[in-house]
C-alpha cells in the first residue's frame, strides 16, 4: 500500500536538528521525498510497523509530529501534483 | 471527501515569502493545519476545482511544489498521528 509521511520536527535547537535529519534518513530508506518533509512509501503491514517503530525511537512526542496516510493500493488517481515536480518523483515510488 | 493538501514554497526570496503566507492563508479558508505544510480539508468536487484554480494562481509552478492526497470519505482509519497532535486537530476536519 501507499503512505504518505509527513513530518514536522521542532528545529528550536541541535538536538530537533539531529532528529529532523535522523527522521529523514529513515524515510529516505523506505520510499521517495516529493517534499521537505513528506515521503511517499510503499510498505506492507509488517513493514509499516517496523516504520513506526523507528520513527518512535527517534521522535521527541512532546513537540515533534508525524501523520501517516494510507493511500492503500490503488493510490495513482489518488494524487495530484501541482507545480514543481522533484526528480525523484519522475517513477514509482521506490522501496529501498 | 478528505485531502491531504502538502506545499513546499520557494522562499528564498521576499516574492517567495509571500506566495507561502498566501497559500497557507487559502488553505486556512479551506481545512485544518496539522503540521507546518500539511492541511486536512473536507471538500467536494467542485470545492476541489475551485482550491486547486486559486492555488494555481498564486503559486510560481516551476519553483513551488503542492500535492493533495485524496482520502475519501471513509478516512477516520487512514490517518495515524505519532507525536505532537496540535489543538486544531482535536475535532473533525474544519469546512469554513
Amino acid at each position: 500500500m501507499l503512505l504518505v509521511v509527513t513530518y514536522d520536527v521542532d528545529t528550536t535547537n541541535k538536538e530537533g536538528e539531529h532528529r529532523l535529519r535522523k527522521v529523514a534518513q529513515l524515510c529516505e530508506r523506505y520510499g521517495m521525498r516529493v517534499q521537505n518533509s513528506v515521503f511517499e512509501v510503499l510498505l506492507d503491514a509488517a513493514q509499516l510497523t517496523t516504520l513506526k517503530c523507528e520513527l518512535e525511537k527517534i521522535i521527541e512526542p512532546d513537540v515533534d509530529s508525524i501523520r501517516i496516510y494510507r493511500l492503500g493500493n490503488s493510490y495513482k488517481n489518488k494524487i495530484e501534483v501541482m507545480g514543481k515536480t522533484s526528480v525523484l518523483q519522475a517513477g514509482e515510488p521506490l522501496l529501498l
